[in-house]
């Protein structure tokens, strides 16, 4: 097993569910909202978890009883903001300045997209801005039903710009809603969060939303992982290619992922009525 | 304020939501039926609002209680038609002037969408046709119960054209619903339209859906038009490309749109416990 | 009438549905299972209707009571997995046969989306694995209560390859749910189908489904066969592409199709209150 | 014959070749350089000699020994740029507006490139930055051996935002060239603009370019114009789609164009050895 | 070795080059002119040798002195145009039987591109219309210094529907060039053939052309056939993709590839100095 | 100045040309040949560079007479390659393992194109395989006279994926040309590079090379750093995307950009006639 030591993050192997690890953002008092050391860690463990071949699904979680995550933690963010806006840049060199800034961020919350292994969400609480851009780049997402979600960025006057609104509407296949919510940054439950298929599953409370995302990634996690990563990996293409697309990179993908021995393995233990165990990945 | 003068439109400013304008079909003895020089104004309308900096998001309705749209006039449009299609005309040069008749009718229509600001639709009774091509374009639909929708088109002997076929699928995430209603042109009610997503929601008279919107487009008015505008746009881009692309586009547009001063107005106002109020845009 | 004989399939022409075509699967005794010579069947009778001139709709079922189709016959593609996999070749050769092999079977489904006429499938019993990569190929899906659905592959080492991963996240706009259905390989029935959009409608029985089809089919097949037909290419289109690109594609094609006969037709039969009667095509 | 009444364009039809316009930037006094209304002006005739059934090819010059065109007037357009960029307003706001300027701006240019009928640029004397804009918008270009072209916008603290950056390396094919030349704002003559392929023809003084154009314009006006638009719309979009792409556009396209007279038209006149007559379009 | 027994092409193995496949295009007393049975014996020829181990590539050449091919058989064509273009049916349904005839005959075309093996063409004479489709989807083009090119379809009234339109531009990086003969049929020799880049040599007679031709395929025959067939795919979708695509399905094509015993066969015949052999593909 | 201490590298700062790096490979008693130790320092000085705002344009090239880079290391790869093809993996767990090698690979080349500041690249001597995907990557490549190119893959069993065959087409605008040194890996030297367009110019010896190189390095410095750099971003972007596309992605680019202070120092600078001074970027 390597090591997993980060300062905001615990990352755990829950013993009842193998080759599961459960990442937990861990600044509770400030409800766990993120500043720059943050997304950099996040990346760092997605990075780590996702050629780990002890690992084969991971469930994404907020310490504490009150939030998943506020956002961003404005505070510190302008702080930082203000030592990059030299006023004696033109606004041109400004904008270089941010769009570094911009794409350094997307791309620390993009791993989570990236990682190879499939990342289920359990969301809880205060959950605004940076919650659903990290949410939207997991693959499913589950919540407790106190949550409290908004895409809160166009209260600060700005549009989201670290995911939600890219991926938000390849998640939700309801065009008008992600306007609206988008649109107002209006507050929005669990109810409707499940209804409109942004969660898949409302829990009572953390603790079963949690224990509910481990079982999943359990499940996930028992399954050949040549045959689950490859399905997330051509899932995504998918979504953003046509269908022609879709199917020729599928070809290739497979070209090579049909000589597992993977194959082998699951249908003989299904022969033999017993759970197949699968090599390392 | 600039005059906004149309024949077949009303274009007023309700003094309950500041910034909100509210554009009415009226022709309402002929149930709101389209001819060209109805769309024609309606491009100039959405265009001139565009950039209108005194209007942060509009709504359009439809007068009268019978129909938001009958959709194309048909008797003025066959009229039109045989003015173009002369007999002597081989059926390649036919073509080419229908062709540039689609264009010009698709891209009147699109105005709706390329609008910088938000549009909101509030449909009623009778919304067929063309009323669907119209409230695709827009960015949140809302209904009356009485409305009676459809996509018409087939009836008549034609794939719709002006823009059902091609954003529809992308309004509502159910593929196989969409294919039922555009391939039998069958008539489906609020109810259905709220289940699959095509309207955020049901009104019980139309007093009551104009109401809803006007109340919708005034709290995305109160926002930073800086966020809103750029939100809109973002969804739209993100909508039509990758992810990967979607986050590129992003950057780049954000980079300039975060030296806006509304994030200091909307942070202070914040801070504040009032109102924030943006500079004109 | 052509004719349409067939080893693996019945391909009948029901009396009560003008220009309707009923595709059975027939292997009821292999639970519908597929093995090499049915897909290639498939893709010969797809490819005939598709340029019949007195068809207009197809339903496809699957014939028997236990079974829509229980997927790949595993037994009999392993078998000629063996020959295939010669063990001479490195992994790179066998890579290239798989993937000619892929391509070819992907490419006998898609001649269902290919097919220029509408395409429903009534499904019933199990249905796994294949069931999903053909079903996700057709316009509109219906089923029985008693359906049991899975999307099986992961569950014998591999990502789906013959369409499910690329088609139903185009399908059904909630992303969430298809990745939990797909990296798990959990069942799932006709409730959940229908309150995802994966199904558009859930009946008693498989008669029941089975009818309702045909109605269905009916319906399409009783409008004009121009407008159907180019709903149908144009809706798939635009899935694809960018809203300009759909307009643009959506001219071209209707500069055309707008000069058929079908029109006056359909507008005539409207005045005289009849059923209109198109040429056939 | 429609009139051509332009401020500051003549457009004349040389009665040498049937079916062809001369349009020829007229402010020699000032190097032909361009301000708002003269593109603005551009832009319309552009747009009504596309549709104008008298014409069927046209050539661009500009008057004068001097320049074609030595660019945008910066004079002008820094006066105009004054008035738009009021003090107050913030960075994010100055955007929008030049948003809106170059999509104006750009728009004006791509008249050329989205006429239905194909343009020859023959181009003398000076030649810089928008001259490039323009003349990349085109079909074929033309020079005399005295041309002194340049891309010259990096010289003005500018990335060239007309077209000439997105356009000229899908004209000429030698990116590496195409980067040294936009990168450095270097002048480059005729001889070298023929060894990359920038322009097609190099002729010894203006007068020879132009009548170079004219006969090349002319020897296209003689051909059917049901296939010489065709092809000009078919280079086009095939210069920016996947080659499957293009020959499935291709094939919407010519469905409804080989129902031509043209095609009997153009057989028969090969029989008989005269030219042919071709309908107007 | 398999059987290539056709009726309008010989296809030959030349002794003195191991793996090399020589098409011949005979009926030279009709100057190669093409038919539709001919173009489906090309499409038949092209899809056997690509999954044909003992070919690894190929040359595709005319019969007789006179003519490569001299494109359709006007004759025949519009012989079977007639029948297809029966006088009840409107324009739309004539619309949809042509595109389905396009679609055929590009599909057969576009064998050659799509054919594993690389396919170099060697012309000579006279080489019209169907000539430049065939050329474009080969991947390299050489010829004698007698031969006649033209895309002579506007001359004809029609735009060029079968892949030079679509992949001329891709071939040929000199917009203006392509334009230019595409929109004047004007006839173009040797010299300005291999100027442009059309083609990549020219002999002296067309003996010595096919000679060029297979001892170039000989080489590329000598090589790894994993690497070659490789090389030939990856760069045709580069063609046709971004940067970041190319580099994407670059990974997961070779990530197999790279598995093949070759490269150790490759290295050892290096570092023994003799030539290498490779297992068949 | 930042610190470039490297071990295979040297990283200077020419006096003569003020913003010009000078990066050389410099493992000259290996001809340059790389290894993974290599390719990441590569990355880290391209990713240094690129915000570095003391560096405007740079210049790579190789140390020793003898060679640019003789390409890969074969032995050094060949024995990374072991450690990692542990003899107990599956096909396909060893397709993941190198999909992620070259995923890793590739992305340190592209540091050269992602760069926000124009690469030079000045080639001599041996300059085989990852030379050629080296200098795709770069912007504007220049040669000595001596200099010996091929895309060498071939010849050891491979197709190249660093990025030759999706560049090099991009690059050079004949495919034909492309095709055959990539299908064959044939030697070509400095003149046929410069005559397809591969090399921008050839110098008689390496220094000539070299100092050619750095003026024109120097030349870009010398201009607006925000006029540079955006115009590297907006060709490259250009590049891949249709001009609608383009057209877009400039006009947001630009409407921040041209409120950069370097326009009005430009512009004084060109009436006083003086060289201009810009603020760092």
């Amino acid at each position: 097993m390597s090591a997993y030591t980060y300062q905001y993050f615990n990352v755990t192997f829950p013993q009842d569910h193998q080759y599961v690890a459960h990442v937990e953002i861990n600044r509770p008092d400030k409800l766990n909202a993120f500043f720059e050391a943050m997304w950099l860690e996040l990346a760092a463990i997605f990075n780590q978890l996702s050629s780990d071949p002890s690992v084969r699904s991971i469930v994404l979680t907020g310490a504490g009883d009150r939030a998943f995550t506020a956002g961003l933690d404005v505070k510190a963010a302008s702080e930082g903001l203000l030592s990059d806006s030299d006023t004696t840049l033109d606004p041109a060199r400004k904008s270089v300045i941010m769009r570094r800034h911009i794409i350094s961020f997307q791309s620390c919350i993009s791993t989570i997209e990236k990682c190879e292994k499939p990342v289920i969400v359990a969301l809880h609480g205060i959950a605004l801005g940076l919650a659903i851009d990290i949410s939207v780049a997991a693959d499913v997402r589950v919540c407790s039903s106190d949550v409290r979600f908004a895409v809160k960025e166009v209260d600060i006057g700005l549009a989201a710009d670290i995911g939600t609104l890219t991926r938000l509407p390849k998640v939700v296949g309801n065009f008008g809603w992600v306007k609206e919510v988008s649109l107002t940054a209006r507050p929005f439950g669990a109810q409707e969060a499940e209804r409109v298929g942004f969660v898949s599953r409302v829990y009572g409370t953390k603790g079963e939303a949690v224990k509910g995302a481990l079982e999943l990634a359990g499940l996930m996690a028992s399954k050949s992982p040549v045959a689950v990563q490859g399905t997330k990996e051509l899932l995504n293409y998918s979504r953003d290619h046509t269908v022609e697309e879709g199917l020729r990179y599928t070809t290739v993908w497979n070209s090579a992922m049909v000589q597992t021995k993977d194959v082998s393995d699951a249908l003989l233990s299904g022969i033999q009525k017993r759970k197949a165990t699968f090599a390392k990945l």
